[in-house]
């Protein structure tokens, strides 16, 4: 085992990405996978799916890593360094990944970016003679965006051990299909058992799918943590009567509530660390004369303290109860989803930054707004993510963009990154137990 | 001619109402035009419309008085009565009307109640011995709820000269049918011009649809006018964004502006005579992660009085552009309908508060929040209504209801109001001039 100080294991020649093959392969991806008007659609173990996976199974078998599908479809690409004869083995791998599904009609860069940079990374290492202390491993996740089954992130999930391997395949999907079946139908229901392999760190490349980097101007993302989720459906039930007749002072409007429910959490529930947004809303019975008897809207709150998370759920509870009183309504509130919130590895975080600062580029701390698969490795071991710009800010959608120099800025990042937990005996036992292994 | 002090022509024996006569009238014609569900459903000029004017034609002819149909099949039942040699003949009629046509799954009452009311009225007249110095005309007009075919009160429209026969008639139905063929297909597409017989004054007797007169245990409403109306579709676009990545201040949230909208007209617009409802609200793409980024939503402004209206009207348009540069979004406004409030006839709402009066009956001046014949035929003559209390407010419902002690009160009170009408000289031409005539 070669012994750098912080970054053991360098090769004689620095390595180096090459540009061209990992945007060419982002474009093949990209158009694998098309529907029949153009759009990009490759749906959780759909034939599409099995399209995109095939192009990857190949490229990593072309890259010299050992393929690897466990039960929930995960792929493994693993490059298993000979070890040296002196060297205690170290099975653990550092592993790189994020998925390649995708929504409906969606964008080139959510999820193959990291998955296919991953690939590079471990190619430009190995061009280089770089031998590492560990196995690297490139891993795509199943079913990351959810859209065909639910939930999402649903491969990195059952990989953590939070979701029972048969629950996940018994699953049913918007189409009547049980995930199971279809991944045997495409041929990815693979015999490993998923988390066969523990890595040692986790690191996942992701275009931002948010305006922040671009705005500051700020080429890369050293994210440090990831927002809670908070889903509910709110149901507001009022008194439909005749918007003429019906005095101001005798209305049970609940249309009206829930517009205050809509400025409060702008008003007095959103603040520096959290966010909070409406995104669906119907009135019953939705016409122009009659005060609406009955409103149903979603809240969706996040932010990446669980305690400020708590007191936005909290607050907005107690902001309901006034509500019922003051409007006459009654309200009902559901849950549809909650996440807590998660913290990644400060170590991890703080080589982001560092490599960025070596290869000259700004990078700023910061919070995942979205959830990834990232967030689900954390459970296991120490993990970060790596964020570049989108313009505009714009993800699932076929406008998602990241410039070229940002792409490659940040497979520069992740190389160095990876380069230093696969070369470095990393992490040291304590820091292990202090950033990883989340309940 | 006979001549009163203010009752003149009153009769040897005093007239009076055949309550049960008028109820199982009210009670049959809400039997007829019911659908496979059982839902009442007489919309205008459909087979179901035929049948309940053919059971009003039924009971007009019965009751002694001339059947006459004009063009957009209004219905009139006409008691001419022989002049004294020695009297003016006077032919401006004395006109009591409403409408039988329904919204879908409706009510019993509304409409119904004041044509029926106004043939009992007449009859009871004539069984009294009574000699009117006028013409006494029950009126049922033409798609008064205007379900089938827009605008609402079209019959009364047409008759008071603000909509063109022909354009009326070639009005396309929600089915596509023209309103014309299908009057000439159930056989009310009649021969006398709309407008034949000018009233000297207008009476209708109605049922509240709000909730004013149970709430005060009112059971008589002098109504002194009715509100102005205005209709604005609102369309504010924003730009749809990620709900977890997109930072609060760098949101164009049309949900958020809309809500907004919303709770102002509440707290800024709406005031004691000024009523907002925004009953219709959309949210595009309605998704629980998207920030919304088109919101459409309507707003229904009710007045009075024309400034007040004006001054609500334009206060929302100056909150709109204040939104469009506060919220990053643009808005746009569309009208939908606009009437101006109506005056009711100073004289006749005197009359009404006075039979009340002499009835034993409490009586409170009001506002019509809804629209009524009666605001088409102000534009003629002096006009004016008159409510009964609606259990619950509830109308255009199956469970629309008035106790029978109310509906019999305000039978009397519009015979004693007749009586008056009918039997001294009213109005006086100098009151004519300043109540009637509306543009």
């Amino acid at each position: 085992m070669s012994q750098g100080d912080d970054a053991g294991g360098l090769a004689a020649q620095p390595p180096s990405i090459d540009a061209d093959r990992l945007l060419d392969r982002l474009r093949q991806l990209g158009q694998v996978g098309r529907d029949a008007e153009g759009r990009l659609c490759r749906l959780a173990a759909s034939d599409a799916d099995k399209a995109g996976r095939d192009r990857l199974a190949d490229w990593i078998v072309s890259a010299g890593l050992e393929l690897a599908i466990d039960r929930v479809g995960n792929m493994f690409g693993i490059w298993r360094p000979a070890q040296a004869p002196d060297a205690t083995p170290d099975e653990a791998p550092v592993m790189i990944g994020s998925h390649i599904d995708t929504v409906i009609d969606a964008g080139i860069y959510d999820g193959c970016y990291g998955v296919l940079t991953g690939l590079e990374v471990a190619q430009a290492l190995q061009s280089s003679g770089f031998t590492p202390a560990c196995p690297i491993v490139v891993a795509a996740f199943t079913n990351e965006e959810g859209v065909r089954y639910a939930p999402d992130m649903m491969g990195s999930l059952v990989y953590a051990g939070g979701l029972a391997i048969d629950e996940a395949l018994a699953t049913l999907g918007t189409d009547g299909t049980a995930l199971g079946a279809e991944l045997a139908r495409i041929g990815y229901a693979g015999s490993e058992e998923p988390g066969f392999l523990r890595p040692r760190a986790y690191l996942e490349l992701h275009v931002e799918q948010g305006p922040v980097l671009e705005r500051d101007a700020v080429p890369i993302g050293a994210v440090e943590n990831l927002q809670g989720i908070s889903w509910q459906r709110i149901t507001i039930q009022g008194v439909a009567n005749h918007a003429g007749t019906t005095p101001m002072s005798m209305r049970q409007d609940a249309g009206q509530a829930a517009a205050r429910v809509v400025t409060f959490l702008r008003d007095r529930i959103a603040g520096p660390t959290t966010v909070a947004t409406v995104g669906c809303m119907s009135f019953e019975p939705n016409a122009i004369n009659v005060i609406p008897s009955r409103a149903t809207f979603t809240v969706d709150l996040r932010d990446p303290d669980e305690h400020r998370l708590r007191q936005a759920e909290a607050a907005l509870a107690r902001y309901l109860d006034e509500l019922a009183r003051s409007e006459g309504v009654t309200v009902s509130a559901e849950r549809l989803a909650r996440f807590a919130p998660v913290s990644f590895d400060k170590a991890i975080v703080g080589l982001v930054e560092d490599a960025a600062q070596r290869l000259g580029l700004r990078s700023r701390r910061m919070t995942s707004g979205a959830g990834h698969d990232a967030q689900m490795l954390a459970r296991i071991c120490p993990a970060a993510m790596i964020f570049v710009p989108s313009a505009g800010g714009i993800s699932h959608n076929p406008r998602e963009h990241t410039e070229r120099s940002d792409l490659l800025a940040g497979a520069d990042v992740l190389l160095d990154v990876v380069r230093r937990l696969a070369g470095a005996t990393f992490p040291p036992p304590s820091c292990h137990r202090a950033g990883g292994f989340q309940p």
